[in-house]
């Protein structure tokens, strides 16, 4: 393991690390996370587009949007323009949960894993919202990244690195 | 508990709710979070302040403005005017784990929940952003409320209600 | 009809206009809008939420986000904490049209016409911005203020008024 | 005609579309649209810049503001760096209106046509707010996509296209 | 003088301070500032919005709506709705330079400093921007508060006061 | 000295400049400024990451997500994507006063002066508001550019250039 914080100079200060002469090419990050929920909250977002309105629509409008507002959020975060932006839910009903997905994309100079994990975080948070009239102990959980690809430090694949 | 989601009109469509006639009262709400992570990691954050920057004083930053984005991020959340945002942090060596926490305050007419929640996810993302040059392996976890007070649905505490 | 543009002093220069010691009543806006286009495009819009995904969703999302930026985006109206923001879609098959109507409320010192206004302008852009892929003719028109209430003004009803 | 609704994918789900791999080319696109008004309201603005201020220049800031507001504001945008933005308006005394036309320009890999239709729309939503203490039974209409050139799918021509 | 700074808890950490129990009372505050150009430069500015476009016009704007966006560009400022916002410019020959004055009024928790300097400070780079092609030696400088009217700690006039 | 402000196209009106056909290259510019405040002030700050919390490491978290804002603030800059952000601050005891030094990077078609400047003000605005509950007579001034170099009007060094 590396033991450089690289949004720190040498001093120690904060600094927005300096990419300008990294390669353009294309990135790629997958994100994932989970809400757990009670089943009754559960059975009233998988009714979502039909009686009751659609929760996760509107959840994925704003993984989508929170995705494009990363570098705003994250301080040392650069500016980017992503090329692609996808959310995916699955319900569990098992464990009374629904599983967040996001992929972000761009060909640029620095990678989008912020922006996959903001794009679950926002749309988990949003998801909360719709639902805490009804369920205010749901809880989110196990935001991480899945995987990356492209720049210099290559791919990387959860639980496969020591990174 | 209610099976009502507030945020969908009896069409199902999504809505911001009406709270023009809501009273103005006190209204605070405390959430948490924790991220879990190599223990290099931390102790790399450990040393904060110290010699190799603060990660912590940059989340911080990044939660209290977070707070202030929220009804920008959470598309159906009333504007509000946070009169007090706080978030703490506390290292748990056993875990290897940053646990952090926020509290929001209001005199207003909606609750703060979202806010006090917004502010630790931005927090934990920030986190991550800062240390994953090292550790890309990093887990947000258990972002919850713990309890709210003010307004006409009364106070609530995570674990002692129903909703 | 007054001859003021309040939005300039006396010396002619633009300001955000002074209503500091206006009271705080509660307000309310109406506005509508019309997107015309092909047939073809209205079939598939109104297909939304079955297999084609929901045209409106988005928009109405949009819409609501769109009146909560509203004075970010209008130079001189002033920032408030809307109170509720509502829209509702119609189609329109004998003009091939959606017609969009948003309500905006706040209890506050200035009224919330621009951002009934803004809702509309930004939901109708977004259902361009859906299906433009298909139909890069569609016109949005008759985008203007139906109602307003509340404020020392008074009310104020499209066509029945000289202001 | 194409029946596919590109910012859904094969599920119906909404998506910010993939453009990894397109080209960058240059873009342009033109939009106009009309404020119509009472014509003691077109008198006012016709003055500006003389004595009574000038409304257009407002909105001529606000659009451009706009135009690089566009992909926070339009949720499936892509987020893009206009390299020009240009705003035209004409007097119509005959039709008691103003003309709004808008140019934006970019090298990118996807189109300008929606942030010339936001430029547009939010310059007519100022002249509106500029002038609504004299006349707040403005209209706006016809506000729609002139011109677009670069990109895969080539030039469209208002008028001349099947799409 | 004080030996607190406000903005940090006992432990030292950065916090926005606990407002929610102020009372609401009228502030206002004014602040200016002075950017100093070559004399051709301040030339092609006095003859705005005759033949060159007016520099100043833009700049003014700039400084409202910078006024707006104060609490998301300053970390611990709090969020407030602005009821009057107001810049005046004068050209100094003599000195070579424009003055800034700029005016903001609330009726609120928090005191609007902030507001002000923010809004002189945009204006500031604004008229830079303006000129930069022509003038890339341009200074901004004596950006101060002038007064403080309102809350708890009472009226506060630059060279009359201990803080 | 050239009499042309660009930024005013030949019939007077603002435009944001039109920079599609310029090349990609790489851009750097270095901006600084002055806060001059009590020296009980400068001490409070010196004090800094020890007991009393650190006001520079807010004030340089603001100035890089200020730099980032830049093109949201100054209304004809464009927008683009920072590939470097980095401020410096030294305190100058025998002044009374801190001194900002903040460096902009980017690989595009315009440069980054405003960046770096906006990147100062911000950091500026920030020191005033941490410490203007001990001293509301600090002063920023001395804001200007100092270096740019890459684009087509090469290098720029204060006091060796005409312009």
């Amino acid at each position: 393991m590396s033991n450089e914080l690289t949004h720190f100079d040498n001093k120690g200060n904060a600094q927005m690390v300096d990419v300008t002469e990294k390669a353009v090419t294309q990135r790629e990050a997958h994100a994932s996370g989970i809400v757990t929920m009670a089943p009754e909250t559960l059975s009233l977002i998988a009714e979502g587009g039909h009686k009751k309105g659609d929760v996760l629509a509107v959840a994925r409008i704003a993984g989508i949007q929170g995705a494009k507002k990363c570098s705003d959020l994250i301080p040392l975060c650069h500016p980017l323009m992503l090329s692609s932006v996808k959310l995916d839910f699955t319900l569990d009903t098992a464990n009374s949960a629904v599983h967040i997905l996001a992929r972000c994309k761009l060909a640029g100079q620095t990678g989008v894993e912020m922006e996959a994990l903001t794009a679950v975080s926002v749309a988990a948070l949003t998801i909360y919202d719709m639902c805490k009239a009804v369920d205010k102990g749901m809880i989110v959980s196990d935001i991480k990244l899945l995987t990356k690809s492209g720049g210099r430090s290559g791919n990387w694949i959860a639980g496969e690195s020591s990174q």
